[in-house]
């Protein structure tokens, strides 16, 4: 699988410690191994020594054929968010501390880098979240989520009463602190805290996972992927509520509003070294070699 | 056990369905039985046909020696949140959907009111808990709940670090949604939702249940009810923190307060029917004669 | 969609109630209707007022084109194991008592059938999984199931330590009382006791759910239903396994066997009711319409 | 407070790893400290060097004033159960493996020791549970239970259930694997891996854990521990139940029998190095330091 990688964006995590020395070694090394570089440029600051171009999402979205990500698994999902309409291709180097996305160690990155650069890589499409808020106007304000969308009471005070529906069939009515519709990419993240199942990262199904529900039965139920989620909630005083995509919130839902969410037509694609394995990172994530029972 | 009773407080949830009927109806027969009745002012409208008394809830503090509760479960511990202090028991009248608290049916309250109001009841004493809120100039804030103390991230979008100790000895750091301090009496509200157990009514223990926690051992942990608990919080950016007391928010918490909760002297007193069954009422809210498999 | 049944098996649990006059029933029924009967043999003795054919699963398998199972999900989960092979699919009528899979009421069976029967239903194929037990000399045993297969320890009082890979890739090493691998037909039976999620019907995933694991963070799993699971077990001193599909025991499964379960490739057939609404039945089962927080 | 120790049990795993150098290590330790050694004689044969006094547990009750006990917490329980009756203290010295009761690590035993032997310990006294299998007959089998007492189907294949009353007052029935009945030092082993919460270690409660309920709002329930608390069978066919007290199995319980589980009145002494923490050790065997979220 020959790699014609040619202009490479660089995007960092602009306050997390040791940034500016990895941003600046990885810089070096891909201009020394001959790529064009574009640094977002919001991290453009950070690097020393050489002086790669700097652009905006927008301008590597049009002139790259690949992002290198620096950072944490948020990092790496703000970048998929934004780049996945571009079509072009991530990969995920951490700070340290290794991430279900940012898989790179820095210790090893030029080494891993080499050989994913000469097209020696494992290429990962995952789908990708669209939540639309529909009003009667119609839609008012649409986002995309890696992770997850989360429908949450605007209150810790108050349950909120979601009404769902699977492509047009009613699934139920719940009161609860709110609801987690998550990829399989986002199962290890707030939705496993919230009781949802680990799904492996290629499956093609949706988790929705209850937070918190008044009903004890209300369990975690995962559906085919390419099913329309339709939520609206029951009308009480006081109740507001808030919806947010990957930890970016919806402005101003109101709720009279209804919250439509689907798979967007393009994944994104994440490249990860070749010998990667997900259940490696789950063990080593979940600390699953070790138990607490003598 | 015979009960004095001269002077019965009535109060009610203004806005309920048929609370109207019911406060009426129960207004008429403790007058006629030759109680002195005082109606809480903010539903003392609703009574039709009779005239009694009416007054705020100081006023039932100081004149009542028994108060009668008619809603839900939310109305009895506002109320018990305000007469515990004068020692007033309570007695719990629902509107036809049974609480853990609200045990007495609409249907059949005059027929039960008898019994108890002859001395003809189970007394139960349930211990409350007090959250203060501490900053460097001392207590800026303090309330009582009866069900749960909870510690909550302001937004759905964003975990808090929340440092627990009890009795002064470090017990974890935890990056959650919250933390809920439970009385056995909330156990089987907020706290049974997020994953802690059933504590029996009066068992002498507080329940401290994670919401939503990142770290998936971080389990419900049960400690006696002497226990002092003190939450502080690691400060991060854009951190923001709510602190609720039965669902009632403590204003304008802020993340470099230390929030300390431990039992109150007084607790509250509810009165049953003399052949009151807890397991009876678990039984009934949480469907356990039925199942699902097959 | 016009039906072509003409020879219809009768399937009934022998000792359930009031199964003698529901068979009795509907085999009248059936052959008022014109088509030839075939009855189970185990049950054959309890039809009275006809003289149906009577004849073993295999008679059943090789004569019949549709099975009306009467009974509990059990017995719709028996017969289906028995007739999948065959390709004949199968309606379920309960006895009183909604099943996941008998999903016709007694009380208005011959309603439903007359639709049914006239074509007017909701096809619906759900796949199978085949568990092998491999020892050095091959397979030893081998079963399918409608629901799950359950790896488990012999004994309440020691756990066993199960290695599991997917397609070759380790997936991990849990101490726990047991594994059970479900399609999302077995996923509202017993994967939902433990913890497992909800899988739509048609999903093509199987669950893997850890019973009591030692470590927490061993959370259920969800992969593709085409994956390839296989079981090892470490093994230490008197430890000792029971692997069983769909609540029937494979005998004498021993430590130093492997387990492989995969999907089977012929599909069971089962027909529902045209208005059928699995989440309806999802409600009904887990009384999601109520709660028991106040 | 001044420790008047004499004589001194050494009671070991004897198929542990590294057993042989630790017991001989303390052995020789503790003869050189001037003390009666007394050698529990099924690992009386590791000790070399040093010609200690050996004997069986019966001795050890009557001759000890202290037991150290080398290896995990199995093991620290089995002399728990024996020696609780004589009112001997317990040290707990792990093999490298820190345990929730044998809590003192080889690499500085003998310098806890040390201390410990000099009166500067931690003195905790921790409640037992006794099971008493009743029949027609009476009482036909009883054994304490340091963990816990579990009530457990006999075959992975079938439910059981299990009705439970405490203090005579109807609990529940409960259709499920087992339960678990756990005192607090319990409650971090098996009950929690059943969803059961950590009881504090001196709390005066008892925790009942359902294993895998048919219902899911089957919750584990948190009691006084003077509460008595019993437990009966609805008999079906086939169903063969198993009790077991900390991983014993009480041998050939019938469905028919009734199994009733109090405190006993004496509790068992442990004796923990001065700063001893549970919370600390909560977190290092919890992994609480560290998550998988990013």
């Amino acid at each position: 699988m020959p790699a014609n990688f040619r202009t490479i964006a660089l995007i960092g995590k602009p306050d997390a410690e040791r940034i500016a020395e990895t941003l600046s070694e990885l810089c070096r090394y891909l201009l020394r191994r001959g790529f064009r570089v574009l640094v977002e440029k919001d991290c453009a600051a950070l690097v020393a020594g050489v002086r790669p171009d700097t652009g905006s999402f927008s301008d590597i979205g049009e002139q790259c054929d690949l992002a290198i990500v620096i950072g944490g698994d948020g990092t790496l999902l703000t970048a998929a968010r934004y780049l996945a309409q571009f079509d072009i291709p991530l990969i995920g180097v951490n700070l340290g501390r290794l991430g279900f996305l940012v898989d790179i160690s820095p210790t090893d990155a030029t080494a891993r880098l080499d050989e994913m650069l000469d097209g020696r890589y494992s290429a990962e499409e995952r789908f990708i979240l669209r939540a639309k808020v529909w009003r009667s106007s119609g839609i008012v304000y649409q986002q995309t989520a890696i992770n997850e969308v989360v429908v949450h009471s605007r209150s810790a005070t108050s349950m909120i009463e979601i009404e769902t529906s699977i492509n047009g069939a009613f699934l139920n009515s719940q009161r609860s602190d709110g609801l987690i519709v998550s990829t399989p990419t986002g199962s290890t993240a707030y939705a496993l805290s919230a009781g949802g199942p680990i799904l492996a990262p290629t499956l093609k199904a949706i988790v929705l996972a209850p937070i918190n529900p008044h009903t004890l039965s209300n369990r975690p139920v995962v559906v085919d992927y390419d099913s329309v989620i339709e939520i609206a909630f029951r009308r009480g005083k006081q109740v507001k509520v808030q919806v947010a995509c990957d930890n970016v919130s919806i402005p101003d839902v109101e709720v009279t509003d209804r919250i439509e969410i689907r798979k967007e037509a393009k994944p994104f694609r994440i490249l990860h070294p070749w010998n990667y394995d997900f259940f490696e990172i789950l063990r080593a994530k979940l600390h699953w070699s070790s138990g607490y029972r003598s």
